[in-house]
């Protein structure tokens, strides 16, 4: 089946926003969605990059930009209050929840990316995880032990490094099989590559 | 009547994918074009911003990306080989043309464009510059004599000046009226203001 491979850090506004489209987008075409979690500071780190908030008229910019984004899908969006924020540890609970029952995890991450970019919660607070991963038809507890396991640990770690090897300099970062695309605003080039596929 | 102020600078590659749309999209919309050129060394140096190709991993996937947009838009591209380069005196050519004959500045900004980026021409050198002016319908001589002129000088840095001050950080940028867009990429919001306009 056609793949579509969804790099994203939660704490990125223009992730969020290619978040509310991925799936229907993946539909569309007949393919199916890997979300795939990484560190967005290890890819910058990596890189020599920065993040695009460091530049004052930029980050001005980039909040109208991303209201003009939302307003264009039709979709919910505030900025968070917690920003930077560390998402570690609910990306881990992505990859845990996706290793406990498969398809867990795509639903973790809309879920983890509402609650961060529409209902401004704290997604770093044990109690928040809990609650959206209960939400999401999982045990609670078990996912959130699983976040220090050294397995889920090993797997976040493989996802940023393998978008590092692959060209990813920041976040969202898509993929095709071999064909790596950067932003939120190249989706459209996404389907072209999945209708082409 | 409405308009777009589209800020470029030769030497961006991103303006020159836009230059090739823009007065399309504008006779869509029913609006006409300012063709303003800056300079965009002096937009990086004002806000702190720097060009994407300093972090190696954006510089080879700008390439690809390039090649996508310029396969989307079905127009000719091939990156210049002064690279780069200095596009000053060919923003004054343009500022010079458009102040001798209104129009024309449009007409020099799209076959300076292509000179560079389709054909590698060297649009620092007088000779290609006079042929390129000549080829517009103007007086070559007058034209590379105003290059010196202060007015047309004060032109360019007027140019700069206003699109900092207006919240530009690179290029293209394209305002209509106190909105402000930046890239290439976002040429669907600038047509979408337009129509709202």
């Amino acid at each position: 089946m056609k793949r579509i491979e969804f790099f994203f850090d939660l704490s990125s506004p223009y992730s969020y926003l290619a978040s509310t489209q991925v799936e229907a987008l993946a539909a569309r075409a007949g393919a199916e969605v890997a979300w795939r979690p990484f560190v967005l500071g290890a890819v910058f780190k990596a890189t020599g990059n920065t993040m695009p908030a460091a530049v004052a008229a930029k980050a001005k910019y980039m909040l109208t930009d991303l209201a003009r984004w939302a307003a264009h899908y039709g979709v919910p969006f505030r900025f968070i209050s917690r920003f930077p924020m560390n998402a570690i540890k609910a990306h881990r609970v992505i990859l845990a929840g996706e290793r406990a029952v498969a398809g867990k995890g795509a639903v973790l991450g809309r879920a983890l990316f509402d609650a961060l970019w529409v209902d401004d919660l704290d997604v770093s607070d044990d109690t928040v995880l809990r609650a959206l991963v209960t939400a999401a038809g999982l045990d609670g507890e078990a996912i959130l032990r699983a976040v220090e396991d050294p397995e889920v640990k090993g797997l976040l770690r493989e996802n940023t490094d393998d978008a590092i090897r692959r060209g990813a300099f920041g976040a969202p970062t898509l993929c095709v099989g071999d064909e790596l695309y950067c932003g939120n605003d190249r989706l459209p080039f996404v389907e072209a590559a999945l209708r082409r596929a």
